[in-house]
């Protein structure tokens, strides 16, 4: 199948690289270029635009920074719409908003493309392992005859509903995801405070009630000191201001969510943006010796 | 080896029933007879005291509720110390102060009697199954004879540190739990606003980096409205009030523990104190039928 590709970042790179792996025909666009390389250099084809990787594409996959990027690939004047041999279906990795995710689906309706939104989660490790959790929001019959691709990707892959279900499910998860990692650097400042050893803890608290994807695979970086992205702090602000607004627009008060965006915008703003989410754990445990 | 047991509630009966399993003999005190009835007629003795079970006991075990109730079955009148042959360790599985159990250890050393603090965590379930994670403080000669009983209830046993440092560890524990279930509360509470299907949800959250022992064990119980305990909201109420305790006496400001804590104390003051502990997201999720 001939796929165009856009983004390749932290988790795209290695997403791609499990498409060219099951023999798919991968054309490439991302804002950086040189990002892009080591799918080239495996056969992946080059494109100067959205546009070009989508011209005459089956299916053309994004998975990019912002929502502001998703509507600029898609529906910008370069964008993958504009092909004039336009693909059968829009696929939006990107953790973004529903209603934006909605909104792709019936302008891409318009010119008879499918639209999915399929955010993922499962982190760098996840996208390398290819056992991502795919949260799918579309059309039935577009979703069915994606699967094949997302189970390249990914380990769990869940249809969760019509278009927007897909990021409305992973705003749940984000809000999940904030909160454990809230508790871990709560947990692991009282901790060090306490004077136990940060390596016995994890093992303790990693084996019973407390256990999470977080503290098995973030709580050693912590320790470490290690706060290479993972996934970046900007990206996680972004998806926790998305979740807060959703929720506002439904009336909701989510205080342990907003504490969190709180938290991650005092990050972002000491310039810690392109960080590991666990730098929040890190900036609150200062001392790692000995720890 | 005999043992003297304080304690059959929840956690303890199941925990209780694996050292008789073990070949143990079990002599039994608990404060409502009627909860010890199952493992008396499985071959347990009851004692009319604390002091009673003790008496010429190798090891008493406790896993009671409260620090109170800690300091009443060890230093009261009618506690294991006033054995008029005191048993060779006390092991206090409860989760009560990391005060309180150097200030056991040290009344214990007194009277050449060793003390550990052994709390658990891994709810109903892991006591069931023998697979409870055991976080351990205390002097290495007292640890290392109590290991072969810790086997027979626990799957991840660590020795955190001296008296006291098992505690500490479990505070760290109840602050990841608190969090996780803040975030499952939150989250599912957006899951329903935004129509999506709940076990859906939680099978894509599950499999991705918002995964925990939380989700897995207790996210079910929540989609069907089940508030069984589990572990008592007053208990786990206590436990966070301790954490708190420990903090500020620590000079530390945690914010989304304060907000737990907050929220579990509303839970109790609305009547909820014997529920589980998962009740919090069951307040939030109110129309459980088609979620």
């Amino acid at each position: 199948m001939k796929i165009g590709f856009l983004g390749t970042g932290v988790m795209g790179a290695s997403m791609a690289g499990h498409l060219l792996d099951g023999g798919h025909d991968l054309v490439l666009f991302t804002r950086t270029r040189a990002k892009a390389e080591p799918l080239l250099s495996r056969g992946a084809t080059w494109a100067e635009s959205p546009r070009e990787a989508a011209e005459g594409a089956d299916v053309v996959i994004s998975i990019v920074g912002m929502p502001a990027d998703v509507e600029s690939v898609h529906l910008g004047s370069e964008g993958t719409l504009a092909a004039s041999t336009p693909p059968r279906l829009l696929i939006d990795m990107t953790t973004s908003t529903p209603s934006l995710a909605r909104r792709l689906h019936e302008e891409a309706s318009r010119r008879s493309v499918g639209a999915i939104d399929a955010p993922v989660s499962g982190g760098d490790v996840g996208a390398r392992n290819a056992s991502l959790s795919i949260m799918v929001g579309g059309d039935d019959a577009h979703v069915k005859s994606a699967w094949p691709v997302f189970d390249l990707m990914g380990g769990t892959i869940v249809h969760q509903g019509g278009p927007g279900c897909g990021q409305h499910t992973k705003m749940v998860n984000q809000i999940l995801v904030a909160s454990t990692m809230l508790g871990i650097s709560e947990g692991l400042l009282y901790a060090q405070a306490a004077g136990l050893d940060g390596a016995r803890v994890l093992e303790s608290v990693g084996g019973g009630a407390a256990g999470s994807w977080t503290i098995t695979n973030l709580g050693p970086r912590i320790l470490a000191g290690d706060t290479a992205p993972g996934f970046f702090v900007d990206h996680f602000l972004k998806d926790l201001s998305i979740a807060l607004d959703e929720a506002e627009s439904m009336g909701l008060a989510l205080p342990m969510l907003a504490l969190a965006r709180r938290f991650y915008a005092e990050a972002s703003e000491k310039g810690l943006g392109s960080h590991g989410t666990q730098v929040l754990a890190s900036l609150l445990v200062t001392n790692h010796e000995g720890f």
